[in-house]
């Protein structure tokens, strides 16, 4: 006797909206049960709109073997810190979904559970968006729809000379992350406790928008851009948006202790560090008068910042090490060609 | 002596941006030249946003040798077709995309060109996006943005019993452009002149949003959506989503002179007429008592409809001959899976 088969792809387009992608949309009144062509939105009172738009792709921002709910967390978190890092509050966004092949119920039931966690944490909803099955990795094409007061939005070239400048949370997690995600034998090299490798990996596998940072933003920075390519590349491009110079003391800047395990055993991975990417942490600017309200503001509501250096007259970034010579940067940060 | 080395493809993502996307940005204030993280959008006063998200493909959506300019224009048409269907008023797209390679210069300039060309024919202007490489065809993922007055959205669920069906255009005309396309010999079979063919060909490669009908839909038509999938299938959405019947006399379908003559060789291509796909015309609902309004209004705002049938009880669609005879659909229309 032939067992009965246990069909475990979906077996339409329809079948993916309907059972997985319409209860993700459930509390976006404006989505309409993604039953209609578009969503509609209306936008709070007094507020401009924020955009942004990202896409990962299995193979190149992630494995194809990372845990569903893992992959989905991510492809809502890059996009969320973009709008964090901007003083905006999530308010809804599209997703085009492309898959090479009909995916099995269990995988996409574990990545609308990561979806949902996400929307959850971050206060975001699905509006709408679109499924597709062609060649090719996996890909997840998100734009993200945040709020700002009108006319508040953080802006990336508004530093100035005399500015401090802070970064939230420890710096290079996620770059030694994905090291030891790549070669686990690290975690011996770097003699990191079980617990110091799970945060390595957590932290590049799961970033966390600092989302509660906004008001605080808002109200002292002077600039603020979310922290994806890496400190020197992305702190370069607000010097080069800002017309400034920025002078970084390698020794300010805020390491987990898994982070500094590692430099112990091994101190060229400053350059890691450094240039790694995927911290998605916000580097913001605020005015030296402003400085240590901005600290104790940003203590206060749960997003606490370091001071790494300081914004001059000039061009370009300098990062000086413990004793204060230029630290020579092997790479320039990611760069997406 | 050996011949300088011209480099014919892009060198870096910044590259990208700078030279071919920033210009496509110039006249959206929010999107701050494209230097910043995010956009910033200023909704219109006392309106709601309409959301789309559209992605086309390589090999999929199109073929990979169709003109980079006809790529870019129906990339963008097929959003903007959405939100015309939707009686929204575009304002600004975020776009992501994904090259297997390096694309060459020529290639950018004919794309950008196609964009900027289509642009200037919506009244809609990039704002932001992402750039990436990864294996896999070429994607293009649009999430497009458009302005209704505040509550005015047209939706696909609100037809009635006695509401009169109408189309925009002629229909049948994107599908049999595809299949000349992928068998030119058709040209011959059909008895088309230059001209037909061309007209076929450019009705799929350049479909063209229903803007101009958006006041008439917003006062007058109880129910809209555009035709992506074939009438077959999206009439039924309509008919499902408002809780009614269809009835359709093909006879009353409109269509162009060069469709007329395939189908005078070959009847049988009424099946591909309504299940196709590809039309990118606006299927709405009127009242009866505003159907002659209705009509009046659109044709003289430029995007004239055809009266195809009624919306009665019951589910689902019937489609009758010029004998009254119901014609079986052999497909379904198109699903993305």
């Amino acid at each position: 006797m032939r067992k009965a088969e246990v069909p475990d792809r979906i077996a339409s387009e329809s079948e993916l909206i309907e059972r997985y992608l319409i209860p993700l949309a459930r509390n976006a009144p404006g989505a309409l049960g993604l039953a209609d062509d578009c969503a509609v939105l209306a936008p709070p009172p007094a507020s401009d709109l924020v955009l942004t738009t990202d896409a990962v792709a299995a193979g190149v921002h992630f494995f194809p073997d990372d845990a569903p709910e893992d992959i989905a967390w991510k492809a809502l978190a890059v996009n969320v810190s973009d709008l964090a890092a901007k003083g905006a509050t999530p308010i809804a966004y599209q997703m085009a979904l492309s898959f090479p092949e009909a995916p099995a119920h269990r995988w996409l039931e574990r990545f609308v559970g990561g979806l949902a966690e996400a929307q959850a944490a971050f206060g975001i909803t699905l509006s709408g968006g679109d499924t597709d099955r062609r060649p090719g990795p996996l890909t997840i094409a998100i734009t993200a729809i945040g709020g700002v007061p009108s006319g508040r939005m953080v802006r990336r070239g508004r530093a100035s000379p005399g500015d401090a400048l802070f970064v939230t949370g420890t710096l290079g997690d996620g770059a030694l992350g994905l090291a030891l995600r790549l070669d686990p034998s690290l975690a011996a090299t770097w003699r990191l406790t079980p617990g110091e490798q799970e945060h390595l990996l957590s932290r590049y596998a799961r970033p966390q928008p600092r989302l509660s940072l906004g008001p605080t933003l808002r109200e002292l920075a002077s600039a603020a851009m979310d922290l994806s390519d890496g400190l020197a590349k992305d702190l370069g491009r607000m010097m080069d948006a800002s017309g400034c110079r920025a002078t970084i003391d390698a020794a300010h800047l805020p390491l987990s202790a898994a982070a500094r395990k590692a430099l112990a055993t091994d101190p060229a991975l400053m350059t890691t560090v450094v240039t790694g990417g995927d911290d998605y942490e916000i580097l913001a600017a605020a005015p030296a008068a402003q400085a240590d309200a901005f600290e104790a503001r940003a203590a206060a509501c749960g997003s606490p910042v370091t001071r790494i250096g300081v914004c001059e007259g000039g061009t370009g970034v300098a990062i000086a090490d413990e004793e204060g010579r230029p630290i020579a940067l092997a790479r320039g940060g990611w760069d997406h060609f």
